[in-house]
């Protein structure tokens, strides 16, 4: 290329999903063995049906279902967050606490730089979201990585001795993407007592909760009074409704922080799509029976996955649950050659663990993660055989 | 805030727009003398009901409407663009040249992502965009103005003055946001010759294009078959189908730039919105004779714009074309407190030429910008009615 390009850019790596899906290019699946794709936390079918008539109403009906909204969102979609939040984790939480992004990512990018720039550090546990390592190499802050060990839980000693006057933020993500595995509560507490005695943020990125296995609030950070200090909530409608393609997420956190990430999404956005914020609302109000039939039907698919998985020679579960399960295979070749070949050989899609370690760390070639939750019970059989009966 | 703040985020301004509809609350408008909103260039009415069916179709019958796509958009509106482009500007542009986002803001975002980092500058012909320079301001990259005279016409002469070794681009937008003017075609020519020559990216921001009161293509640049070292081109579906909410715009630009900005969108969008998508390939396929409709009045209501400022004491139009108009006010105050004023004294909300300079620079204060192509010509000339018997 003949023109300048930003080094920041170009430092870091092509997004995983699509390269994964160039895979898939030139290889036939047949019909008695077509492909079983768990690379992508991605729901495979469309919403249910109210849904999708809430959204077919609104595109004829309403026109300001097609035209722009605030900055930070729909206002009644705003308070049902801070209303139905604030029930959910005892705690207190004003719509103007809550601000709409255009998905998750979104979200992400947004917090991080209200808080960062150049030249300052976030740490993340490793294995990590690779989106979130992506969009601090793109903007020059450094992605510090905490390493877990057995259990992928991170450890808040070890990343109090990572924190250096450069240090901005922690990130959490629970239920971890790409480990599946479910923080407790006591660990959310220790980091987040961590993050406030040391004045930086901590972010909680609880994308998958409503699939958590756990039963009432996940942690009771937002019950502390001074939450707004020290906690950014980041979320998901993705994922409860199957509205990946709308791009529909929110952050939690103080007004005034809020008001800095607006300047940002003016930029980057002007508003949500109008739509997915209408489908999301009609799915808070309407759908938390049928989300509490998915999160069954998607922890009968993790019973499946560990049961699986015990049986499987040579293989090891390291975390399963919500949309993920992370595993260590046993074959002799680094993950990224074991993905392609799985793709080639008995038409898996999974993703290698390569893409959720820093560069060079050897782990990720002995590791895979398999989004499960978007194929059924009778696909996780079959994605248990192929393995099974692969030889490497 | 007791957590830590970017000091790059902090540093630039809060959106206008949002700032300007707090001027409005508190205030009563009464039902004979309604707001006349003239703040941002935001089509009023829903898309054609042609179009409102195809979304509505695609919600309830179309699984992949709400699911995931491609990061850099569907494989079938790149094409339609590409195509499309190719015989409106007599070059050639492929479908891999051409990257669909969620709005034309996130295109300038992306795309200056990949060419600057902080410390890079990047010239902006005054009056400037706001979000253009927000942007710059987040990313630390310095937004050097390129003052315009009578006309606003932009000097090359003047911009080659102003290029240092950390100029990574010069941005022109055009038809012009907010001066109105349309560019003509020598003045692209000359700009892009200067960017070819010292290999810096010229940005053809063209999102008020279908508006053109001109007919054929606005310029020639697509014809060089080099064109892809140096031009990158922004459009936004938003204005043309009425689309504003559902937040799809464009770039064209060299495949392996996109291949970069691919990055950036898959961290800040992951996809653009289906249905959003699926609304402007529908708009393409469709709405040429009806956009042509829509220019006619635009066109109209421009006529009546410059007719009725010719007759109004004291004020003068700079610029008039598109959606804009961008005039000097004769009253002795500076332009954000007659903004106030007229939303109180006469129900108009439009934007204080501040808002589009440097800090500092005296001649906003004199200035307004005008976005009439929301209103029709019986509301244009109730505005310039109000602004004639309005006092300061």
């Amino acid at each position: 290329m003949v023109l300048p390009l930003n080094p920041d850019i170009r430092a870091t790596f092509l997004p995983p999903v699509m390269e994964a899906r160039r895979w898939l290019e030139g290889v036939a699946f047949p019909p008695e063995r077509p492909l079983i794709n768990v690379s992508q936390a991605a729901p495979m079918e469309a919403p249910p049906e109210g849904l999708r008539q809430a959204l077919a109403d609104a595109a004829l009906n309403q026109p300001e279902a097609h035209l722009y909204g605030p900055v930070l969102g729909l206002p009644e979609l705003r308070a049902e967050v801070a209303s139905q939040w604030s029930v959910a984790y005892g705690g207190t939480i004003a719509p103007e606490e809550v601000a709409i992004t255009q998905g998750c990512n979104q979200a992400f990018c947004t917090v991080i730089t209200t808080l960062a720039s150049a030249g300052d550090e976030v740490l993340l546990p490793t294995p990590w979201y690779f989106n979130h390592k992506m969009w601090l190499d793109m903007q020059g802050v450094g992605a510090v990585p905490l390493p877990t060990g057995a259990g992928l839980i991170p450890d808040p000693d070890e990343a109090a001795a990572l924190i250096t006057p450069r240090t901005r933020a922690i990130v959490l993500v629970t239920p971890n993407n790409p480990g599946g595995v479910e923080y407790p509560a006591e660990t959310l507490r220790a980091f987040y007592d961590l993050a406030k005695t040391r004045g930086i943020a901590l972010i909680l990125d609880e994308t998958y909760r409503d699939f958590d296995a756990r039963t009432g609030a996940p942690h009771d950070l937002f019950a502390d009074p001074d939450w707004r200090g020290t906690l950014i909530h980041l979320y998901s409608f993705s994922k409860a409704y199957r509205l990946t393609g709308h791009r529909v997420g929110a952050i939690v956190a103080d007004a005034a922080r809020l008001s800095e990430a607006e300047k940002f999404l003016d930029c980057v956005a002007i508003c949500p799509s109008q739509l997915g914020q209408i489908g999301a609302l009609w799915g808070m109000r309407n759908l938390s029976q049928w989300v509490a039939g998915e999160r069954d039907e998607i922890l009968a698919r993790r019973k499946a996955m560990s049961e699986g998985f015990a049986k499987l020679p040579g293989w090891k579960l390291l975390g399963c649950g919500a949309f993920f399960a992370y595993a260590e295979h046993p074959h002799p070749l680094p993950s990224p050659e074991l993905a392609k070949r799985l793709v080639r050989e008995v038409g898996i899609l999974l993703l290698p663990g390569t893409m959720f370690r820093p560069e060079g760390d050897p782990r990720g070639e002995r590791e895979v993660r398999i989004a499960f939750a978007n194929i059924g019970v009778g696909d996780i059989a079959r994605l248990i055989a192929r393995l099974a009966a692969w030889q490497s």
